[in-house]
């Protein structure tokens, strides 16, 4: 099984940045540890701060063979459209994930633009959302 | 470890519901399904249709040594500042749970009164969420 | 022919609470009426001021053999999610009714959540919409 | 007993206009309908196109010894501050009703400007509302 | 010194509608006061319940002379962007007026489409706000 | 006959302020003009930029025996709370101006908090207003 | 002199939730020391967590000689219509009271559904609200 | 192939009114440019002012055979649900043109109710906007 | 003790102002029976119309050792945000007081910018908001 | 006369995304037909999912000898004050096109950011926008 | 070269008032620090709380040879249309500044009525504003 | 002492975009001028119409020693949660610029979603902001 996690902008400072939101550890160790503690899955990571290229990483996913995407879309959740189209377009599930919990936060975080064209949202615990995802994934979206 | 399973109105009816959106198992297959897959977890349940039997609920989980709660509050979960404030009032962590993916739904279920007490939100996976939140507290909630 | 009269909260007040708007008649001198009136007709009633216990009757009210039920959800037309979720859930078509005119009344009683979910709405004509929606069953609902 | 109904845009098309959401009965035949039901009342039509000409015939029907009127202001519901005007200026009463359920359409059908000055409004269980209005007028309308 | 007095919806009815809002003068009744308090000036007078009709009546007005139009739009000064293009295409001076003050009526007749297309607006103080419009053509318009 | 003439904030500079939009008359031109063209009227004036002070002159209205005040209360129209409370206060009558059309302005400019207090509004017709509001004192006001 | 002392949802949970806004105190020990403050007035109470159960206590309120309710309504302040709609049915005079300043919180805690029917509000002052709505009933609301 | 060209109210004065904005052209000139550039195509042309008469012409346009309707629906585009229900009820194809770039006007004019009911909309590029319609009609519709 | 009692605009008029919102008693009366009521207390007035004369007294207000301010805003509740400033930086405890019940006025009147720099408010019991406010800083305000 | 089409975010997934929508044909098919449609006009294509590139390339265009711009901003369309600013920027003149018809979708896409720095828009007759597009430029911006 | 130093509402309380926010100088020390590090400049100050005052030092101003205004309008930067219609009246230049930084704060503080009239705005730095208002004033107004 | 300036979209075109809005000087000439009035600072530029590109540019300003941003982000200001994120991720100070006053123009360039994260914003005289930023920086930041 082979999975894509997508990670949006701002998401590369990890652990450096708002640490009391975003928790202390970076994007590698989370990467490492999603990778030791799944290693039956193929874990591909891509991030960047440019809207336009995770359009274009989402593009491509389509023929690569994922099972699935775990997206974090970072700030452009609450102002892509173009995003959203994207994630509209393509045929690999995603989901979408959240190290906050948004729905306690400013205003203009609660709206995601992108989570309706993914098949589900995790949000706000830290970084358990991608095991969770990866889970749901490896576990459970083919039995339900 | 034990968990308490929160479901709110019409949580009853599921599997006889609107089966496009909320799936075709029903309560009793869902809860024998988690008791099937996590055996080594204590898993209690709850359903009621009276909201003020939900807070009363939430009330008593206090004291029972639940290291959790994975709360679906249904339709509460757009109307309901009481149970919001029954969940502020508590100290068990909770995880908030939808079956549906309520950002694809309608405008008045994108805003959640009780998921800014809640430490997280899982939803829109079908009854996976319910597997997920207790893989949740069972393997993360205290690694991190 | 077996009809459900299912009443919200305050209703059980009728003809004494605010009689300018909602009449000078008691609950049981309305049955009463009802029943005179439609002696064909096995006309059950039940009233409750609990949200929960609406939902209740609602739920129960499909195995029941009921040819519809004349609703007046009261105040929690206006709020209740659940109860509209209920309506949703259950396929005993529902006319929804209200004693007065809620056009004319305050702007949060311009919204109905729950009619959406009913077949169609009596309102404004004082106690008579109760009648109105025994005639619509028995008379035109079949007619088509 | 002399009844009016008066027939506002679009209401010409019945039948053959969206039968999804309309039925498939045209104008005549839910007049003839009327007419074969309701022997005893003397049951005149008017359908207009024009804002104006429904303006028109609400002032026109002061005088006529209607003893009510039955108004399907059609798509001037929501806009026309002119006709609300006109049914506040005159004594006949109207009840106001709808082939369709407004309530489970479109934001914009959501509010009615005329329906504030009827006694009353019955909506969405097909043209069975014109029947029920008339027999509010003949049977209940007097008897309070 | 040719004047138009236009009347919009309803204004017919003055004198027989809501006399509590509008007076106790009659349509006829007043253009007889104007006419004999104005011996000097011709005064027209056109009045219709036809949004179109008005229209038209505006455009034509442009090539017939008058100093001034009276404009009393009726409901249709709150929802008329054609009448208001149509003051706006014409170069007629108009002046709106209306018999009761707007500012303390409901909400949506706060609002007046066709008012910033008017010179000035005179409102509220009964059927005295014709005299005051045919004054200001009279007596202040060139001199101000 | 003793009229008010109440002028508000920045009225004073008339004459110098933007004249595009509030014409090239000074107050005192404009007072003395409407003095010599009412010599039968002892016409009173006072001018504050001091909310405050409006309040003041309108409460000491009540025992002088005006017949009525022409009130201009500028930028405070669309703010004070205050001077609204002051107007509803008080008996003696008074008609709200404006020199410019405040319809076809800036969108704050639209509400006037003063206005449903005042008998009537006369705006947009340049200085004319001053004029026209004391004709409606002298002339119409007891008439009508 | 008998009053009713009404707590809505949570309020059990005195002294144990959120102490930074709700104070240190329990239910019972606010209860006990106002019983110790008045002693002359018989001071009853009930608290309740279920919606309808509230609705029903002041149902029951009327027959039963209180001079007045001293009525928390908890997070059922801001959603309920139908309590609101049974304090406007019933006569017993009711003071709203509420420990927190409702004014310096969370937006959806501005709007009072319930307040309208009150004949006052008091909030803000801690535990102290209960002494001042009761000492409002003993000595200034008959004087008043 | 037969069209029918449809103009609203106010376009019969197009080359006298506004130009800054809808150009000098009138009328019959651009009617007359229209039969010369396409003398294949039989162009029939009505122009009312009346909400009504638009709506009448909507609805007999159904059984003449034209191939399509160029729609435009002047100062109704905004406020007319009657004429969008009519543009719904009918078959005949509609593109939607306005001369003017509404997108850059007032904000009521971004609003377009019949809109949703053309296939298309051309805007912005001045009487040109016919001249596209027809092409579109005439080499692309059926195109594809 | 020490107290002082501030005014805001149009207070001075209690006793003939719209007396039946705001009760006969004029000022003066009201503070002889504060006096005459709380003999050992010292209370001090003022009373302006003037926003910043109300500001000024809540600054000077911080060095006269006043025990707490009894601040009935008047319509600068709703507006003044230099007033709420006032309020915020000064360290003296101020209870805020209408007599009016102001969640059952008109909208504006909803808004508070004042009280969230209140302690609390006590609102819509007539003129006995005073007295209450004087017994919370007496008897409650250091006991909790 | 050469002509540059801009396509936005997705447009390079035309032909393989929510065909339902946006049609059958992919991008390159597109351009094929307009370039042999259209053999005596010099068609350059550019299209970028990254926002920043669609900005470039309007700057760029400036200096090229365009006619003219026919340009889909897709996505960025209800998103981007950045390329609304560059098109503000820019002397070549654009048509903006959509495939779909915007006024029948979602909310978000009934706004337009760019579209009031074009010169005119065509929507919502599938691809046909294209050459409708061309057309104009060929045919009828001179001379119109 | 002359400027003048203009304060609003409780800038008088600076030093003691939520230092926080605000700072720990007090207004002395401030125009002292500005007049010992500009000497080559004739700085005047006024501060007032009164609303109307502030536009009388506005109107004055004009006649006093000020190369500018430094103003800081405090809270009536949000709510005066007053004064914004004072500084719009007059020809000296004016620079808003605030201390903090409004657009971190409170909803309503990011309204400025004020600012639309002034050439520019400085914020957030502290005092410091002031002194690059005076910086500006003499080094970059007319360089330029 | 080293600063960085970063402009977003467009600013590349200064001297050719809308010279009536944004001057007459290129981004060259800006620069130059800056650099030659503070030759004792060094300043870096970096100028990018992608979104990403800016994130980046903040990101990696971390690590490099500057003594603060002078931050122009042009049309992203309004739209860019994501620039927002970047700027409170850093710990170098930033001050927003803007050679408009935004507070001016359209409404949705009063929303700046990034200015919460800087600690100031100098806007509307020009390219002088650029300046009264570097003389902050240099001046008056670690002074005050």
């Amino acid at each position: 099984m082979k999975l894509l996690i997508l990670n949006g902008p701002n998401l590369n400072l990890l652990g450096t940045r708002e640490r009391e939101i975003y928790g202390e550890d970076n994007l590698d160790d989370i990467l490492s540890g999603l990778k030791s503690r799944f290693p039956e899955i193929q874990i591909e990571h891509f991030q960047s701060n440019v809207e336009g290229e995770l359009i274009n990483a989402l593009h491509e996913a389509s023929g690569k063979g994922y099972a699935g995407i775990v997206f974090n879309p970072g700030g452009y959740t609450h102002t892509s459209v173009a995003i959203a189209d994207a994630l509209a377009a393509i045929t690999v599930p995603a989901v979408e994930v959240h190290i906050s919990n948004l729905y306690s936060r400013e205003g203009f975080r609660q709206i995601s633009l992108t989570a309706p064209h993914a098949i589900g949202v995790i949000q706000g615990m830290g970084v358990a959302v991608y095991a969770l995802a990866i889970l749901y994934f490896r576990d459970l979206y083919n039995a339900g």
